[in-house]
């Protein structure tokens, strides 16, 4: 075996995992969310910098004006689905750097003094953040179903500010009936890596 | 237990994990690359686009031409890491896009046909797939070193082209001595996650 982690937790993780499309009724808990981020804020981003933020849609009012913003393929589901997140970067992340990184804390100022750089930043270790929460939440047992098909500007009014950036919506639940379609091909090895 | 990952690979891919500085001299194989991407290939992406690519940095002179970009602090490691490999996002992913999609080959275009959407899409597609990746190098019982501080243009014009973004670039092998830091501190969940 050429991977140190075992089989059933690659299955759980990559290999049997999929993006779902329907869920039961079973309740996602706060006790459950606060078990993944609990697991995947380890997770390795820039100078600690952690710009991931976590919006949890609980109430009906908050979903019926999430659902509005989503695309028309989207709505259905994610009216449905037990809990829905919306992800986003924080773009002051720099504000709690002393704390995060403090055997640096020069970093704040030295490298994310400038807004544009800043939210350059935040964005991508947001993403890297979202795809650990994505994994999580598979490592809770449940499935996601992470879409960026919705309307980006009308979700940042409604539930953000302009300090953050929404980079995308997740489903979570157990999968329903149906949950997924056929599992779609991947590039070979070949076509994605090359040797220099 | 809330979580269905078992404890070990829990610790295996976030609560031990670290960010290695150092490494041994063990060599990564490519068997051991294909492993890692034969796992993490099915990590999940906006329309299965699955935007990143890999160049392993094995040759001596190519390390070379790639440590002249790094930052300064970054040089050391770089140069003595058994593995090198420069993550960056293809922005022409939707050439491949019939191919991965099967069932909805008209996203290439009814999505994908404008190059400035295509790229934004790229970037953040490959930045998910490049944290599975990290989470893959851990599952073959590797560290990763991902580091942005280097000169992106740089290593674009001396690795890449103008079709694709560089994105990271990540040290990879078994940790050597003194390989990382202490833990730094991560925001508490109610610092992160919000309820509406």
């Amino acid at each position: 075996m050429t991977l140190a982690l075992d089989a059933a937790a690659q299955d759980l993780l990559f290999r049997e995992a999929r993006t779902a499309n329907t869920f039961t009724d079973e309740p996602v808990t706060d006790e459950q969310v606060q078990a993944i981020y609990d697991l995947v804020k380890y997770g390795p981003t820039a100078f600690n910098q952690t710009p991931l933020r976590i919006t949890l849609v609980r109430s009906a009012e908050a979903r019926e004006r999430l659902v509005k913003h989503m695309a028309e393929g989207n709505q259905p589901k994610t009216a449905a689905a037990p809990l829905v997140a919306i992800l986003s970067a924080d773009n002051e992340f720099h504000e709690e750097l002393p704390a995060l990184l403090p055997h640096f804390p020069q970093a704040k100022d030295l490298f994310f003094g400038e807004r544009p750089v800043r939210e350059q930043s935040a964005v991508l270790n947001a993403a890297l953040q979202a795809a650990y929460f994505i994994i999580g939440v598979r490592a809770a047992g449940l499935a996601a179903g992470p879409m960026t098909g919705l309307d980006f500007a009308g979700v940042q009014k409604e539930f953000l500010d302009d300090d953050h950036t929404p980079l995308m919506v997740v489903n979570i639940g157990k999968p329903g009936e149906d949950a997924w379609f056929p599992r779609s091909p991947r590039l070979a090895y070949e076509d994605v890596v090359t040797t220099v």
